[in-house]
């Protein structure tokens, strides 16, 4: 394997199940970003080596499509690793396999790197702190779409959740992957026993806190294929999210 | 180690912390029930052999008191053992350590076994399907107190929660932890910042479902000590719990 990329093997534990006995989204939405977290880590730009020099790693967007989600008890790997930079962005990919290597899924994201003080965009190129250069893989990516532009025009809130302790990150924000199962829990029970998901994709706008009510306006806008625009008390969108259901 | 006790390895991975950078208190609470689970299934009473036979596990009661949490990176270990067996419940226990051995804290587990078609408790002395007496270790406890008789008399709704599908757990019904981070987030971060929790206890009633609206009653009964009745639409009690905080 390319040492630039990272795989960590994981099983579905009891308890890390959704109510249909797969691996709940919840729990590889965080897992991916465990990984992330651990790859760069490992490789010189973690959160640590970042936060010594000024900086933290922002998550812009998230796609994550799986043909199917391993089940309790089954093993699977997630690979990650870095595609591209791109202007104050980094793409970085995921491959979530069995232990044969079959693909279950990938997922894709996007990073950006900014100056903790200023809160601006820091330089990823050259020029900048950490030579990412070494660390690209420009010539391997994930066979699913990349992040889409999400509009969504609905004009009253289908729901609005309070954030609370429990929903928060080491940060004090609330945590990325929260704001997708808002929008799974959109859907009720039968949703789920009728069609399965396929794509959840999340672009992440502004950090939200503690005791911060958001409003969700989610609207279809094809057959299966819902988004949602999750703002903040001001109007502002604190993220956007799409949910892809298929027929199973 | 005695051959009834079993040891699980963990690590505060990334975002398994809550805001403190310590391990969350949802991510301890299931993974303890992991433990239980994989426990008895090493020992011939898991989930899976006791469905074979027409039972089920359903857990009655859960204490944890922590010292301190660990905090990200560090690594713990979970034991946990089967201390004794009256009437149709059975006690559970667990030790949640460092690496040197060092205690965290402990949690306390009383569970029953049930029918699954009758929904009534199934023997679990002599006479019943499996022989628990070579699995207990009547001689090791651990040194919190068990649980208590958890009274609310507030007569409004604090707050209440409807559930939805990411609180789902492999059988439809809402997971145990759920109630506990209800509890938790009663209280605003700055409660967080100023105290610690040093013991949370639920008390389970009833199951609840996808789309069920619970209403929360919350009392404070001594100084950082909060108790709470989580009711069903209908009145009925799904839930108890018990938070305790102590000044950091």
């Amino acid at each position: 394997m390319n040492k630039n990329v990272s795989s960590y093997p994981f099983k579905v534990e009891p308890f890390q199940e959704d109510f249909s006995g797969r691996l709940a989204w919840g729990v590889l939405g965080n897992h991916l970003l465990r990984c992330a977290s651990l790859h760069a880590g490992e490789h010189g730009f973690g959160y640590e080596q970042m936060s010594a020099i000024g900086h933290a790693w922002v998550l812009s967007r998230l796609v994550i499509e799986m043909d199917c989600r391993p089940r309790s008890g089954e093993r699977y790997d997630i690979a990650t690793w870095v595609g591209r930079i791109y202007r104050q962005f980094t793409d970085r990919f995921f491959t979530i396999s069995d232990e044969t290597g079959q693909p279950f899924g990938h997922a894709y994201s996007v990073w950006a790197l900014i100056d903790i003080h200023s809160r601006q965009p820091a330089e990823l190129g050259k020029g900048g702190s950490f030579d990412f250069s070494q660390m690209l893989i420009p010539d391997r990516t994930v066979p699913i779409a990349g992040p889409s532009r999400i509009r969504v025009k609905a004009e009253k809130p289908a729901m609005s959740v309070t954030s609370r302790y429990t929903d928060l990150d080491v940060n004090g924000h609330v945590n990325s992957i929260r704001y997708i199962e808002h929008i799974l829990n959109f859907f009720p029970k039968e949703t789920y026993e009728q069609k399965q998901v396929r794509r959840i994709e999340a672009a992440y706008s502004a950090e939200t806190y503690c005791e911060e009510t958001l409003s969700i306006f989610v609207e279809e806008q094809a057959c299966g294929q819902f988004c949602a625009d999750i703002r903040k008390a001001d109007g502002r969108t604190a993220a956007k999210a799409e949910v892809v259901f298929e027929e199973t």
